[in-house]
Formats: structure tokens, sequence, C-alpha cells
């Protein structure tokens, strides 16, 4: 009921916030007997880590992964895993000087009206470091998922930013072609665009939003429990929780919204192997909120950091009038960290989705088709 | 685990089949000794009912609900509310034609080989009639919020529809502008050219999606549980639960990914009472994933209906190419009577995040600010 | 949160009062695919049903279930399967008399002060007709643990009535050793001396309670979550929510707690197939909270009814001194109806495992011994 | 799902292995803007660490407690409260010795066919170190209770040991008493048996069970969430999670199943407050699931420790027969370190059910009584 735990078969609850003592996750319901690599879980780390280039935030943490259960002579027990960074760089001092005023758009005034007590240093359970918990489960769960499911690839980067639109050819995409842009943006054109606009947008202490896209492939279909926890729902839930999302979309999304059925449907075309594939992708491989085999295609629209230099109008905590310049050390633009937001969202949706289906049916793929009975 | 049941602290379970006896719902956890007026839930039942207008599904149901428990001389008792809705026109024998080949763009496929097992007769579970258990509920929710937050409104129309886009002015927008409409579209205009596509898509046997806008008024500051149940992602998961939603957003959504911070910001102004209010509120009432008492915006994505009359490639279930051409009782449009689905799915999220809210801090409102402590 | 659904890959929400309108359950999470038989549904609810003897409630109840969603042609479909009993002989004016006045040790006095609205028609929510949903819903469970695991058996008995102890021989006991008892207890001289004492009790216008045991063969090793759904934990919850249920023990139980170690450890043999059985069985099929492959056993001790017909002092709904004498139907032990309701538990819980078990494993049996690695 | 979660509202989970790097818990849901003390978090955990007396296992821990998350300026936040305890002296080496071969009456055979992969290095999750978690949340848990109901008191005692039963008298009981026995046993006579019935057993090598006792005080009418949340159920559910427990019973328990209605039934009378006390307790304070106002009463069983130092039969990992004698450190008697365990399970299964009770109804007290409407 607190809202920190995500996920029914494989559930994640993670903990902490950004100037206390420590981030974590506990991962419970892992499948066991697995081995899992916790470099990858570090390497997914550093992704998402502040201070890896000069586009994002100078905070300095190493984020260093370590493991307090769950796991023996490196494969996981079945019991909870428990995952910890600890806080290194946590320096509330800039915050004080402000901490009498709320800043706009951020979470501090939602949060003293929810809580009573909140903290000043810093966004406290709701500063983008609470995605430290979320990112490390998602390295175990893209671990569980490749070794249930081979060749599943999960990826995400920056498609839009600022307004700048970058082409992608999602059938060809790789992982490389990703990290080797500094926003994580595929499209080398549109990728100097946005480093150019990222470092003017900082130059005159303000921020951009985005949109990053991603695409699951090898999901194999039946996955998603209707009617509640569709897989679109879920992905939904999943992507629309993470800092500064505003908006989702799973196949044609809001475009899709202004076609015929005509025009949208996916004609089912037999793909050889007893089963479908489809001629087209409207439906973004989700179909009644099942996975029907093809890529599964959405999109998550991410605001403008709250954070901007300029001088703000605002309220106190007496509630008067005030005035609010942001000082401390911030993102311009959380786009090129974000794919490793949404990667791992989308990994633990369909891993959790992956065990439910196997709780309910026995199997992690397909049941075959059979003849229809009239009687 | 099994996808049925939506929300924790009011937590709603449905049942049915768009062919099977009947549909319902069981909700659990409704306050006791609350009046609960089940006219008006009939009322929203009659809101979402198929053969409402031409402009609709012509399949017969009178929808007509039963309370079976948890009332007891006309309130609530605190023990579970089984609702109940017979199917009354639930006609198989269209289907029987083409029940060997998987529509396009259906559920049949992702349900095939998710179950094994699936129906012919129509959607099954994943036809639009599921909707009447969480519709029903959505009318119970919304009469406990009432209770509990007097003032309280929540208003979903048609904003957009086969790309024609409504102009309206939200803060003056009342139900019955939105009634008036045969499509639910407040805008006179809009309202007219929508009716006109409607008639034109289903004289060519064709469909047509759009978008419903929504607007809660008079949420108090404080709903939303960080951080994987934020107000933004409890409305997602259950918007993106309806059939044919394919994308969400809340408040400047996809548009505000394009902004910059200062001109994306809403800022704080006293309110007179004590706490703030914005200006703008691009943020749609929820920041940090809780609400901030400023009215919450979203809008929801339907695609176009599945069911065209037109030849379709397909496969059979035999694996084989063939060809459908849709028959039986179909909508060219569920537009209009999406309002109904979008509400009460907004109840729902807002009830259940009221009590969640009233478990962990024994209030249904926000708390008082006081002054911060450096100390 | 509501406290009417129970298990969580199995999962049942049960609903209705003992005077309202119908009683019944929704079944979420099924396996899809499944042959399920409504007529041994059935069979379960006339186990439990009053009416069915002269040793219990006279009532008139056919009970007669009937399925509105889930199941298509005999089989599951893998949506809810909603199950329905309409009450027939709800007949509240004995209550009238004395509804101003509790009933010592019912729920009147702790509904009141928890709901503040409750009715006087019977017990409500809290009669024993609310057990007809999961009776309805254990029958269901039955049918899947037998599906999954060829030779499951589930039998409960009376063992202990009113201070009278049975000897029963559990290696050697079935169901028709059982039924063929009219208070349910296999060892016959027990049996008549039970009648004898239930008839006694009933003349005098009092009631007796008892102690139900029961005996789950053929389940594998490997079912419990740790920590806290351990399998004791999991039937000590399922079986103490059953009405006038007041201790649960496994294996040993409270006798064990006299015991020393070197007396009561289970000495481990070889099963001749790669694993063990154990020589004694005092854990009763449960180690850490896990099955391990022998037969699971278990009691429930239930208090005598509270409705006696003597005159009681109470207090009435102003808060004043009363006296009561009961007026109504009732039984003068539940003993006889009770092994189906804690066979229905005991399937709810193991189904629900078996389930769980599946999705963190892939199995529904247990894994191979292998050699230790001590690296 | 992978059970290592307890509560909803007031919900924690769990981590950590007995020769693992950390054990601790998350607790979510935690009403904010409480004082929350540590050092009473520390002191319970000193009241269930081994090596406190010469009674019980000689491990050496500090078990000192970290808080991670979840407070600032010593109050709650409302965000997750993670709590680490590092382990410290976790010596697997005698340990190695037997690692091929399964202890009599532990986990490791379970666990082993469960999980396929399991830890030789002492019981690991089926360790009782596991408690350490749930006891440091259950020392918050009492503190929220407090906060919420002045007054409120829980407490557990070693009732029985070996056979031998204390004579306590419950209504004048108070916590020093208990901590005056090194059993914590208040019944001096009996504690003074109890202690030599120990140290005998060691002497031997053997082990000895008991029964664990306790109450709870000042708990307001109305917890409890009929029909599978009652209070008996989670109470029940709690208890026997525990390590060890094999029989729980609330109230008269087992021997009120030999009793007739009319010398069970708690008679009514007024209380002077508008509300009603009891004419004995035989309910234990829990009237249909729900809770009356008067002292919750139950016990626990507890079997002997299964680590005995003669040797046993079993079987190695191999499938073969084997034998084994205990090496190690272990406790010849769990009991005097167990009412730190039971008062926690207590604590928690009350602040959830409380915070339940508040989302539901807005109260944490009895709502008032009033005239029953026959209309």
């Amino acid at each position: 009921m607190g809202g920190n735990s995500f996920g029914q078969a494989f559930c994640i609850t993670t903990f902490g916030e950004s100037h206390g003592g420590a981030l974590g996750v506990v991962i419970d319901g892992c499948p066991p007997d697995l081995a899992l690599d916790l470099d990858r879980v570090q390497a997914e780390l550093d992704r998402r880590r502040p201070g890896q280039s000069a586009l994002v935030s100078p905070r300095k943490e190493r984020d260093q992964v370590r493991a307090l259960s769950g796991l023996f002579q490196g494969r996981s027990l079945g019991s909870p895993i428990a995952l910890l960074v600890e806080n290194e760089d946590a320096d509330p001092r800039a915050y004080a000087l402000t901490a009498d005023r709320f800043r706009p758009s951020h979470a501090d005034y939602a949060y003293a009206r929810k809580y009573g007590h909140s903290t000043w240093q810093g966004g406290g359970r709701a500063s983008a470091r609470e995605t430290v918990g979320r990112v490390a489960a998602g390295a175990v769960a893209r671990q569980v998922l490749e070794a249930l499911i081979p060749g599943v690839e999960v990826l995400a980067w920056v498609d839009r930013l600022g307004g700048l639109q970058a082409e992608v050819a999602v059938e060809d995409l790789d992982r490389a072609a990703i990290e080797a842009s500094a926003v994580r943006c595929p499209d080398p054109a549109a990728s100097a665009a946005m480093v150019a606009r990222i470092e003017a947008v900082r130059r005159r202490g303000d921020t951009v939003g985005g949109v990053v896209r991603f695409v699951a492939r090898g999901v194999p279909a039946g996955l998603g429990e209707p009617v509640f926890d569709k897989l679109e729902a879920e992905l939904g839930r999943g992507l629309l929780s993470l800092p500064a999302a505003k908006g989702v979309e799973l196949g044609s999304g809001f475009l899709g919204a202004d076609m015929e059925g005509s025009a949208h449907n996916d004609a089912f075309l037999p793909d050889g192997l007893g089963g479908a594939t489809t001629r087209g992708n409207r439906s973004g491989g989700v179909q009644g909120g099942v996975s029907n085999g093809m890529p599964i295609l959405g999109a998550v629209a991410f605001k403008p950091v709250a954070t901007i230099f300029s001088t703000q109008d605002t309220i106190n905590r007496a509630g008067e009038a005030a005035e609010i310049a942001a000082r401390g050390r911030h993102d311009p633009c959380v786009l090129p960290r974000a794919p490793a937001l949404v990667e791992a969202m989308v990994c633990l949706v369909l891993c959790d989705q992956l065990l439910r289906l196997r709780a309910q049916t026995g199997r992690v793929g397909p049941a075959p088709l059979r003849p229809v009975d009239l009687g």
C-alpha cells in the first residue's frame, strides 16, 4: 500500500532519499539457481549515474552496488536479493539557503501537504536518485528474462529532445548505436543537434524535455494480464512512475487516434512456425492487452527539469509570496540518462508478466494454435 | 495476480465475458455507513451502454444493475458490494461463420496463444462489455469521493475524433455541455463535424479513433503514493487498461516534452488559505506524483475499433493464410461511450488514493504548512 | 485491503451476507484450458449445506450454484470464474425481536463498533453462510490440484467433539469412511457417541465445539513461501479465518512443544527415488515452512456455537444492561459441516502455493538433489 | 508473491540469510511525522539477540541497527524506512563438515527440493537470524501503535517449557516481571524449574520446546478485516510464520473446543462508557474476527530446536543413507528469545489492522453505538 513496491511475481521494493544514508532495493520472487552478474548491474547504474558526461548533473556519485543477500556462489537462492548503494556526495548545504521556499514544479509543496513533515535537503524521496533502486533491479530482471527467453532484447533511446526529432530505423537498431551518442540518440545528426541544444539551454540556466522511445524484441506471445494488468497498463504504470514522465504511448499511440480502422489494423500473416506475424505493427506488439509476438513499441514523454536558474515566483512555508532562483547541482536535461530508466522499467514489467504467465499456464511461451470447436 | 482486480484500499474485482451469463464487480473496502444511490450507478451504465444512439453498437442490452450484497437499508455495510448485470442479447451466431479465423488487431490471436483455450463467441473477456463492471464500480467510487471531499467533480469528454480537434474551455465546462452532444464533445461545431465523420465512416464499413480528455476538480493536495503508485502512474495504469487505449498523458504530456523549464514551470502563488495555487497548470495538478490541489488534467488516446467490414488478410487456427470480413454488431467509434469509462477509472484511482492517504496520515486533505527546521 | 480476498496466484474474492440477495465468489488466476466439473462444486456445497441432517441447522437452502463467467464449453478460459448461490430461505423475522440487543460471543457487537452501520438480520457477513463462496472456490482449487498433481488427496474429519476423542488411523483413511458418519467422524464408536452428544446438547438448547483434523497426501516437496507465507502460516491464516475457529496446529502442534528434539526430529530415509521420506512425521510434512513430500497434517479447534437458548446477560444498542435468549434456526454444532470448510481452505492454500512455486521455479514438483559445492 | 512481505497498510519486506552480508527490513506505509526512537528498536533486537545469556546460542552478534532511509530529524518522512544489521560472526566453517548431509527436521532438505540451489552455510534464509528484520520492524510498529492508541501494551512470556507449566495472573502482568526471568517466564518458581530444565537438556546435547503466551491490552474495538483477514487469521499467519512455530490459539483455543456454548459465551456488561465489557474473555478479545475492546489473548507452540548433538539417521545429497551429528553454535531452547518475536508479530498485525481500519472508516477507534432501525 505504501507505493514503493512494483510487480507481483517479480516484486521489488525500493528505498532511499537523495540526502539520506543509502539507496537500495529488495527483489522478492527472483527465480532460484540463476547465475547473476553483478557487473551488469553496475554497468546499468553507471548508465544512469550523474557525472558521466558534461551534459548531466555534476553530482559525484560512484553508485557502487553491494549485494547484501539472496546470492550464494554467484547464483540466486530464491530468497530476497537486497542491493545497496551508499550516498557519498550528499551535500545539503546548497539547499539550506532556499529551504523556506517551495521550488516551482518540484515535489516539495505536494510532499509538504501530503506528509506534513518533509525534508528540505534536495528532493528527498522525490529526487531522481530514487531510481538507483529500480535500475539495479531492472538489471537483474533483464538477466532473468534472458535466461528464460533466449534472444530477448530491450532497447531505449532519445527520440526527441527540445522539439528535435530523430530518424531511427528501429529494425536495425542496436545498443552500440545508442551508446555511441552522448545523448543516447542513435541518429548522428539529431544527436549532434541535441548536444548543442543541451549546451545552449545549460548556458541560459534553463532545461529541456524530450521523448524516449523503446523496443522490446523477442518477447513471446502471451504476456499481459487482462483486464487491469494488461501489458499496456503495466508498462504505462511503470513508465509514468518515472520522475518527470508526463505521457506514455504504446504502438501507434496518439497518432493512431487520428486513424481509421482499415489503415490501422495489422493484418496477420503466417509466420511459417504455426503462428502469425503482422503486416505493420501499429498495435505495438500488444493486442487486447496481451503480447502477440511482434516487437513491443512505446514512448515516454519527459517534461523539462524543474530546476532552473532564473528567478521564479513562489510561496514560502508560511504561505506568503516569495521568489526563488535555484542553486545546487542539477541536470539541464535528464534525457541522456533516461534510457537506462526506461529499459529498467520495461524489463521489470516483462519479467513480472513472464513469471505470472508461468504461474497460470506453466509456460513461458505461447500455446500452440488448435482448431475451433463450434460444438 | 490474475489481473482482474484494481485498487488496494478501494479494491474492485470484475468478471464476465461478452457472451457468458453475466458481468459484474465485487467492491471490497468501501467505507461503511454511506448512503449509496443505485440509480446513479444505473445512470453511468446507461452512458456506456450500447444502443443508446445511432452512433454506437446496436447490441440491445438494458444493462440493468442488481446489488447482491454489501448494502442494508440503502447504506453500505463495509462488506463487499457485489453488482451484477445479466447478458441478454448475447447472440454468438454471427461469430460462428468466421470462428476459425483470427480478426486482425483484435485480441483473438493473443488470447489463443496465451490461454490455449479461448472463445470464438465475440471478444469474450476482451470485449468492451467487460467495462460494465468497472463503470458500475466507478459510480460507487464517485459517491464515496463526494461524501469525503464535498465539491469534487470528474468530467471527461471527446476532445478529438478522427483528427477533428475540439476547442474546450475547461474552466467553464460542465456535464450538461458534454451530454448535450451525441458524441459527448462539448464544442458544438466540433461535435457536429464528429457526428458527420462517424456517419461517413460507418457507411464505408470503417471505424475511427480519437482522444478523450478529462479533468478532476476539487481534489485536495496529497493524493498519490510515491514512488511506483504516483498519481500519474495509477491514472496511467487505469486508463491504459481500457479497451483500445494506446496512450495517456497528464498535464502538458507530449507537448510538454518540447518545452523548456522556464516556460513549463508552474509558479506558486498564495491561495489566501495558507496554501498555494499555481500560475498555469502544465503539471496537470500533480507534482512528484502527488496532487497539489490544482485541477487534475489528462487525456487518453483510443485507436479505431478493429472490426471493419472490408476484407482483410489473416490466418486461420491452423496457421494458414486466410481472409476475413467482419459481421456482427459493432461500433464505428467507441469515443461517444468512452467518457463514461474514463470517468470511472479516474474516480476509482482517486477513491483508492484517498483511502490510502487516510490509512497513512489519518487525513483526507492536506497537512498545514509549517516552518522549516534547519537544525 | 478489504479482507475478502485470499490467495495471490489463485486468488478468490467472496461476497454475500446471510440475509442479502446472494453469496458468491470470483476466482482470478485459474489455469486455463482445464475441464472443470460443476457437479463436484455442487457436491461440496451440499456437504456444507444446512438442513442436510437432523444434526445441523434446519435452514432450508438448496445452495444451487450457477457459473456466471470464466468457462466455455466446460473448460476454463483463464478469465475470472464467478460462481453464484442465491439466498432462498432468508427470513429475518425471527431476528427482529432481539434486534436491539447484542448476542453474546457473536460478531454483532464488534461489527457495530467497527462499521457503525450493521445489519440486525442474522449474522450478516459474519454468518457461516459466508463460507458458501470459499467452499465453491475450494472445489475448483481441488480440481486444479488434481490436474497438476495426479494423486493428491485432501481429507478432513471430526476428530474430537465435546471432549470425545476419536481414534483414527490416518494412513488408511478414505473419504467414504468419513462420509459414512453423520458427524463425519470415521471412528464408528466415537461417531455414535458424538451423535448422542449433539442430540443431548440440542435438547438442552446448548451447543458444543470440537476439533477437525486434516491430511493432505501426495503433495510434492517445495510448497510454501518463506518467510511470511510459509505453508504453516498460510494454512494457519486460511483455517483461522473460518467462523468459530480459535486454534490451529500443524504436525505435532501443542504436544510437540512438550517434547525434546531427539524425540521430535523426523529422521530422513532414502525413498528409493532420489529423495527422502521421514521416520515419523512430527513435522506434519512441513519443514522450514516448505513441504517436504510427506503427508501434511493439521487440526483446527472450533469453539461451540454462540447461539444458545438459555437467557444470557448482554447490553442493548443504547449500551444498557439487558437479557437475551436466542430464537431462530441454528446449529447445535458446526462440526459435521466443518470438514467441507477445512478441506476447501487447505485446497485453496495448496493450489495458490503450487502456482506460486510454478511462477518462481517453473516446476510443480521438487528439483533433483545435487552435490554440494564447498568452493 | 515472494513471501517476504507482511502487512498491507503497514507493509514490511525483510531480507537476509544467516551467513550472508546483512539482514534488514524495509517498512513501507509508516505514518509520517512521527518521532521514532531507534534506541527502542535496538532494545528489541537486544532481546532477540543470541549470546545474551548462557541459556541461548553463543553466536556473538552485536546486531547493531542502522537506519538507511525514511527518517529526517528523528521523524518519519512517510517514505520507506530501511533498517540494516550487518552479519559479523558469520562463520560457516563448522557447517562444511556436514554440508553433504541434510539435518533432520531442518529446512535444508525442503529448501533443496524447492529451490534447487541452496546454501550449506547454516540455515540460510531459514535461520532464526531471519527474525532480525521483523523484530526491528515490530519495534517501529509498536511506536506507531502507541502514538495512535495511547495506553496500548503488548506483552509475551514463556508460559510452558518442556511440559513445565507456569501460573501467570495476566491482569497484573508487566514487562518487568517477564524480564526479571532468564527464560522470560514471570512465574518465579516455574522460571527456576525451566532454567534447570534447559541446563539439563543442554548437557545432554538435546533441545526442548515450549509455549509462549501473549496479551495485547488497550486495543480498541474494530480491528480485523472479515472474512479472510480476521484478526485471528492475521495473528495466526504472523505467528505461524515464526521459525519453529507449530501451533497457535486465540482465546480459549483448543480447550474451548471441549466446552459447551453456555459455559463458553462471554456475557456483555455495560462498560459505563456507552459500550461493553465482557464477563470472562474466552473470545480472547476477538469476535467474528474483529476486536471487541477486551484484551487480546493467544499462545504459540514452538517445537524443540532441531539441532541436537546425538547421531541421527539422514540422507546425503546423493540420496543415500547417512548419519549426522550436529556441530556449530545453537540454542538448546529458543523460548527465552521467542517473546521478542511474538511481540513483534503481534505489533505488526495490530499496526497494519489499525491503519486498514483508518483507511476504511477514518477512525482509529470504535464507532458509537446507535439504535437499530427495524424499517
